[in-house]
């Protein structure tokens, strides 16, 4: 299996300029040598749009393209194609949260609501009846190196980082940033963070081969960003790559979401908290950290649920 | 009176350096082009670590100094003396935002709560008492020149902006803002924003004359940051060199701070969301705007209100 490298990524950082922003790296002293990489202010509220935009960049001129996603990624695709012209189907499981489906729709692509169980053939089955190009959320090399232009920025904005730190869902932003860090800086650790309810990567990196969670199980995090599983092109990645992988519990990425509101006033989504609270748990080991603060698109009901819990 | 010039500003640039970060500007594409200069994400959670930094470094080795502040401001001087190793010394108007107050405790420094009316007599007698240096919150030299490197970093970040908002309460970032900006590019206009409950500075500059408000009016706004008037200080800058200002509505203000952390995902306090709900209103004449977000420090409870309210 080809792995995705660092001239990958390279060539994703230009393919997405005027796409995805440069987001800043702040200091979260509150928290000690922490480093919030924040991806929740990207156009689109998270990461997603430059592995969106860099795999759009590759296609043929006009290609309409078609996704499945839970919000971020699926927004992220309307976002771009809508930029460039093209059409856009979203393929959405209806457990996604209101506020990432609004989002999809306000980019004007098409939505097509199913059960989570039924999305992979509706997806397959639009593919072919449209004509349309497939852009799944994790499991292609474009995507997956239009993620790791995260990579060059931390290192490029943080010349001393000892660790970085990234949520694990799918695998695409783990496996680019672990691409693009290691290629560049070997010394610095890349640690991917999952919730302990869907920690399906780390049990599969422990046991050295791909083992799926039945998606009730995963589906129990409040995490709706790291639901799903990895693909063998993402677990190859973070095989090869990725130094460590550590879970958080539920009350911790509640916990973490709260204090990026209160105390960094950045609005993270729970998914977008998992590094923080990683940090929160285990930091003293790690040195200077960078956390992939990886989006921001939560329900404001929920939001004023965790920032208001002590 | 002699005002504070572009050359304070730049050496304020370089005194601050280390103390204050270089805030990123936004592009908030869902508003229309408008650019959020986001001063929340400082290390205090606002711009008026400018100020406070620049003040201090200004200072004989090892003085103390003493303030008084609704909140941001003596967190800043706060952060700013215990960073030096110099005592500080806080006096609040128990009216400030428990957030504001933690927010200053954290820091160190010392805390002696009055009611608004006093504030004054008792920064007076305490100074004199402990032989300390008063560093007001916008009446001075050194803060009103810290503050205005907010307007340097605008024009360095964006070099086609047509129009700059500055919230007006003290007048200290208006004046610095509007120092810089009409000082290396005449062209941009700087309009000041203000709650119409707290509209002492656009009633006292249509007027021609410095109008003071009480403080049981201008006390009706939500926006802390801005219950305060004007000093002739600050008057003088925002006659000469401040374009225009205007006015919004308490409703407005609340929108405005729900759809910065909805949208932006920025946690902004009322204060720092008066910017944007200017632009939301009157935008559609101003161009290319840069609205100063200046700050972030509300209470969780009113975060929660704002974000939920529709």
């Amino acid at each position: 299996m080809r792995l995705v490298t660092i001239d990958d990524v390279r060539a994703a950082e230009k393919a997405i300029e005027g796409f995805a922003v440069r987001t800043p790296l702040l200091h979260a002293a509150w928290a000690g040598d922490l480093w919030l990489k924040a991806e929740n202010l990207q156009p689109v509220g998270a990461f997603k749009i430059r592995g969106a935009a860099n795999a759009l960049a590759r296609l043929p001129e006009g290609a309409g393209v078609i996704t499945h996603s839970s919000g971020n990624h699926g927004r992220a695709l309307g976002y771009a194609a809508a930029r460039r012209g093209v059409p856009c189907v979203v393929v959405v499981p209806d457990t996604a949260p209101a506020a990432k489906v609004a989002g999809i729709r306000d980019t004007g692509a098409e939505i097509i609501m199913v059960t989570p169980a039924e999305r992979f053939s509706a997806t397959e089955r639009l593919t072919a009846e449209r004509g349309l190009v497939l852009i799944p959320p994790y499991d292609h090399p474009d995507v997956i190196a239009g993620q790791g232009t995260v990579g060059l920025e931390i290192l490029d904005q943080s010349s001393d980082v000892d660790t970085v730190l990234v949520p694990v869902g799918g695998g695409g932003l783990g496996s680019g940033v672990a691409t693009a860090v290691k290629a560049l800086a070997p010394t610095v650790r890349v640690i991917g963070v999952e919730p302990e309810l869907a920690a399906d990567a780390e049990e599969s990196l422990r046991a050295g081969e791909l083992i799926a969670w039945p998606q009730e199980k995963s589906y129990r995090t409040i995490a709706d960003g790291v639901r799903t599983g990895l693909s063998e092109l993402t677990f190859a990645h973070l095989k090869a790559r990725l130094d460590d992988i550590v879970t958080v519990t539920e009350a911790e990425i509640r916990s973490a979401t709260g204090e990026l509101a209160r105390r960094a006033k950045l609005v993270a989504e729970p998914t977008g908290a998992l590094t923080t609270a990683a940090y929160l748990r285990y930091g003293s080991e790690w040195g200077r950290a960078a956390a992939v603060v990886s989006g921001g698109n939560l329900d404001p009901e929920l939001l004023a649920e965790l920032v208001t819990a002590s």
